[in-house]
C-alpha cells in the first residue's frame, strides 16, 4: 500500500478508535497525518469509504495476532483459546480500558446509518469466528472438549459474547466482564 | 415532568437511537420537538446534559417492560427470563434490527469521551442486572436452577452476552444471536 495512503490509515485509526468516526474531522485526520486535503481525496472517494478501508485496518490487528496466537498447533485448542482471550485482556488494561473493540464501536455507530459497514464489519466477525473454530476443532478432536458440545454455535457464540462483555467492560473500567466470560467459557459452555 | 422537556426527551430520543449521538443535530431535535432553543437550555444545561438524561429514559423504558414481565411471580422464574429475552427479540424484529440497545449503543461512543456517560449506564445495566437476579433467585429457589449455579455471575454473565448478541444483530440484521444465546443460557448457563 501507498505510504501517504497508510499513514492516513493508521492516523486516523488511532484518532476514530478514541473519538469514534463521526467526531473525529476530517481537517483532524490530515492534519494529525501531515497529508493536505487533496491527497485524501486521491485515496479515499469521501470519509466513508476511508471509514470502510479503516475496518480492515481494525480486522487485520486482530487476525494477525489470532493468528499468532490461535493457529499455533504446538499448543492444544483450549490453550491457544485462553491465551487469546488474555492477550486481550492484557491489551484493554494497558490502554487503561479506552477503546474497547474498534469493530463494535464502528457497527454501533455507523451499521445502521450505511448498511455497507454492517455489511463489511460482519465479514471481519465472521473471519475471527473461523479462528475460534479452529482451536476448537482442535479441542475437540483431541478430546479437551467432549464430542458433544455444538463447535460451530459455541464459536459464534464466544465471539458475540466478548464483544458485549467488552461493553461492559468500557462502562466498568475493570476486565471482571472477560474474567467471567472466561469462566463461562471454560466452565460452562466448553465442558 | 415538565411537558415540554417530556416532549424534548421522547423525540430526542428517537432521533439519538436511530443516528446515534453525534450525529443528532441540535437544531434537529428543536425542529421535531417544535421547541425553540431556549426552551432546550432552560431544561438542559448542554447537549450533554440532554444525553445524559436520555439515559433515564432509556433504562426507563427496559426497567418498565422487565418489570412488567421480570417481576411477575405467577410464573416460574425461567418461564419470565425467556419471556423477557423474548420480548425483546419480537421488538427488534418489528423494527428491523435496527436501533439496537441504545445504552450500548450510547456507552460506546460516549463512554470514553465522557465518562458520566459510562458511569451513569453503568447504573442502568446495574438496576437490569438485578431484575435477571431476582428471576433468578425465585428459580433457584423453585429447584427450576441447580443449587451449584452461581447466579450472581450468571445474571451479569447474562446481561452482557445479550448486548453482545444485540451488537451481532444489528450486523447480521437477524435474531439468529439471540436465539443462540437462548440456546447457551437455558442448555449450558442455568442447567
Amino acid at each position: 500500500m501507498n505510504v501517504t495512503k497508510q499513514k492516513i490509515l493508521e492516523v486516523g485509526s488511532q484518532l476514530v478508535r478514541q473519538k469514534g468516526f463521526n467526531k473525529t474531522g476530517l481537517q483532524e485526520i490530515l492534519k494529525a497525518s501531515g497529508v493536505p486535503k487533496g491527497s485524501f481525496y486521491f485515496y479515499f472517494k469521501s470519509k466513508k469509504h476511508f471509514g470502510l478501508e479503516l475496518i480492515d485496518v481494525y480486522s487485520g490487528f486482530f487476525l494477525q495476532e489470532m493468528d499468532r496466537i490461535i493457529l499455533d498447533q504446538t499448543k492444544s485448542g483450549l490453550i491457544r483459546l485462553k491465551e487469546f482471550l488474555d492477550f486481550t485482556k492484557t491489551m484493554f488494561a494497558a490502554e487503561n480500558f479506552v477503546g474497547g473493540c474498534p469493530l463494535g464501536n464502528l457497527v454501533l455507530e455507523m451499521g445502521d446509518l450505511h448498511a455497507d459497514f454492517a455489511e463489511k464489519i460482519g465479514q471481519s466477525f465472521q473471519q475471527m469466528e473461523s479462528r475460534f473454530l479452529k482451536c476448537l476443532q482442535d479441542a475437540q478432536q483431541s478430546g479437551e472438549i467432549n464430542k458433544t458440545v455444538d463447535i460451530k454455535e459455541a464459536a459464534y457464540f464466544i465471539l458475540n459474547s466478548w464483544e458485549g462483555a467488552v461493553v461492559r467492560m468500557k462502562v466498568e473500567r475493570s476486565l471482571k466482564p472477560l474474567e467471567i466470560l472466561d469462566n463461562f467459557i471454560f466452565n460452562n459452555i466448553l465442558s
